[in-house]
């Protein structure tokens, strides 16, 4: 490698070019996501329907499929410049180590303590909990990254935070909890005997180590019968999407700056929070048919909600309290086996990218994650990010794209999202250096089982 | 907060702007460090005596007091542009929450994985161990941070290494013995009983937990009887301050881009790796008497060595198996008490360190830790960043200073080296939420004993 690179390592915008707008790329989709609806009457949540659980501000951003731009308040545009704009990074390592003509880039959203592109959319609806004068606001947390990154946001705001942690994390990840305690936060194992449905679903269930799908019912049945409280949540909502299309439109001016037009797009895929956000702008010029783009949505094979799940309403918690929304699921009881380590662990997917994949719009692969971590391993030692084992789902996709090319010959420009960094992730690396990983695939059954729960609607 | 702050909150440099050179501040030092002797015949160490321990062209550099300026190889530079320029952020929000009329700035140094500004040095000398055709190269780690950067290194550049990891740190902290593992090092809790001396500080102190000098005799005694290895050193050299002058070279370009002139500059020191590097071209105008600043150390109260220590040659090494250092020590086997959670664990400082300090050219104070941790605690809320417990020394002294600013009215401009992150102490936090963390200082008596075994030399 020498000097004379025309591209640098890292393309930095400066602070004034952080967006000053979200962009909804609900606006430019012909078929809009489908409305999340009422359990009970199968009819659409209005705005008077969502007050009791959400913000306001949100439930205006979470219904609104019209409007192109949203103005980034200041108080959240100051926030963000502690830690963005993020570097869009050319890989020159990576791509010297695979001897490949590919070009790659990826976007690094794991330079702040949350460790994640999560931060975007915390400050976010921190900031309208605050503004609407509420004492605090109440979440679930999985693998950590979410609760890490809202109890930062509400420190700084000085918000109450009351946040459920599924159990099995609770207890494995005692670091990520003392990350959120030491911001304020206060961290519940759950299912917990603080809530009725917690209380339900351990009587039901004794000794269970928890679920998203539960954490969620407690967080809400928390902010429903607390005096100025609302329920926050970290991905598959079309606000959270829209907050995160920070990503994709840093991404795309850093592209822009340098001329730099890419064939394909890669994100890893759980709730979808990262990849609409990544893939926002893109996927508006395609929907408008102004470019074209290979776009791809990258899953866990022990979670394939794309590639194995049907589209439809379902429940989007275990306890059946929140509203339905359609997207591709693989049924609300649905848990990734036990071996699974990395997060990615959702039953559902967000409704615009549902919508999207449906329209033929973009694809949808699965990874097995030995794979997952032999890629990441690579990327850490060429690139000198430890990656997190999510972020690694894009990584091992965008590595196929480019060892394809190095058998093509074809200098292709492939821009993958570095969601986050795996530094509190070493239990799953640990596994995976001692050759203790293994993979597990659902059978059929399996999702049969699961999916004959879905609900009689839409 | 608002738009029109003419200091941006980060201030980064191009990646064009990295410093092509290290800057030697011993070149400027009318009285220079003392050299390195032998302890057998009490003389100065030449480059012949050194071979066998170090690598050529470090041993060069270690020895040079004159040349002002080093080349930074364009191998090192590229490694360099993947996590380099650091930012020196503008500490707003810390500012605001304080209530001082002080402008605060710190050189955050923890943007990469190793976590800390260790893997500036790291890179350099792997470099040059692999330009000198070696095998592989040996270390000690205590806390983790330095074996980290080195195992990122040595990945890089196809480099074997060897981490003799202080056994309670190997216990009590196997994530970073993962991370190392990830990248490729093998790491071995010490005191082991794969060497002469590990074998022999483990039949005298049964069940030892070991400490950072047991660790260091080990990594020699392997370099010297393996073909091919060389053992480094992430501190206390001089070789390491030349290198860490990349950090003192950045934050002054910074500063000089916006006419910004610091009144102090604070960094926390336990080998002085990053202070030395910190103040480097600022102490260099201080001693050609062409500007005057503040410069303060702090270090833990309870391993205080500038503030309570001799200035004396000393062991490096607790099996007495290094060359002597002329430095502000506590004594060989001072240990410091089983409560203190950070690093900043080292007997000794850096002999240029010393050698400044003792004539006047800079001031140390030492800090409590529980002190030290509410300041972590008050920094991250604020300014997003979980700091590493040896940068909070550091905030510590800052936010003392700042107060003192809002007593007095002064709008001083407080520069600080926030050295790395936190995200692998949080056993260490935790005690801190619990309210269970304690402030321990030694009495007169400890050190009186310990530094009864200096040698009778210089």
């Amino acid at each position: 490698m020498s000097d004379n690179k025309t591209i640098p390592y890292k393309i930095y915008l400066n602070e004034n070019e952080i967006p000053s707008k979200w962009y909804n790329v609900r606006s430019d989709m012909k078929n809009k996501p489908a409305p999340l609806v009422n359990p009970g009457t199968g009819q659409p949540m209005g705005f008077d329907d969502l007050r009791p659980v959400f913000c306001d501000e949100l439930i205006k951003q979470e219904l609104d499929n019209d409007t192109p731009y949203f103005d980034i308040p200041q108080e959240i545009r100051d926030f963000y410049k502690m830690y963005r704009p993020s570097p869009l990074v050319r890989a020159y390592c990576l791509e010297e180590a695979l001897g490949t003509p590919a070009k790659i880039y990826y976007k690094f959203e794991g330079n702040n303590t949350s460790g994640s592109h999560k931060l975007n959319s915390a400050i976010a609806q921190a900031y309208y909990a605050k503004k609407q004068g509420l004492r605090g606001i109440t979440t679930e947390t999985g693998a950590g990254q979410w609760g890490t990154a809202l109890s930062m946001a509400c420190a700084y705001l000085g918000l109450d935070l009351k946040v459920f942690m599924v159990k099995v994390s609770y207890e494995q990840k005692p670091f990520r909890r003392e990350v959120m305690r030491t911001y304020g936060a206060s961290v519940t194992p759950s299912p917990s005997m603080d809530t009725k449905i917690g209380k339900k679903i351990n009587a039901e269930h004794p000794g269970t180590t928890g679920s998203l799908g539960c954490a969620i019912s407690e967080a809400v049945e928390v902010a429903t019968t607390n005096e100025g409280y609302r329920y926050v949540l970290g991905s598959v909502l079309n606000q959270v999407l829209l907050h995160q299309s920070i990503i994709g439109l840093e991404t795309k001016a850093a592209l822009d700056k340098y001329g730099i037009v890419p064939d394909m797009i890669i994100g890893c895929a759980g709730g979808g929070s990262n990849l609409g956000g990544l893939i926002a702008p893109f996927m508006g010029e395609k929907l408008r048919g102004e470019k074209d783009y290979r776009i791809i949505a990258v899953e866990p094979a022990s979670c394939p909600s794309f590639t194995r799940g049907k589209y439809a309403y379902d429940f989007c918690d275990t306890g059946m309290v929140c509203p339905l929304a359609k997207m591709y699921t693989l049924g609300s009881n649905f848990i990734p086996s036990a071996n699974h380590a990395g997060g990615l662990r959702y039953h559902g997917m967000s409704p615009i990218l549902s919508q999207l994949y449906a329209d033929g719009f973009m694809e949808a692969r699965s990874v097995e994650q030995t794979s997952v971590f032999e890629a990441a391993t690579q990327f850490a030692r060429t690139e000198g990010i430890l990656p997190a084992p999510e972020s690694s789902h894009a990584i091992r996709a965008a590595i196929d794209e480019a060892l394809l090319c190095k058998e093509t010959g074809e200098e292709k420009t492939i821009v993958f999202g570095l969601t986050g960094t795996g530094y509190f992730d070493l239990v799953a690396y640990q596994k995976y250096n001692d050759g203790e990983m293994t993979d597990y695939i659902p059978t059929d059954e399996d999702l049969e089982k699961s999916l004959a729960l879905l609900p009689n609607i839409g």
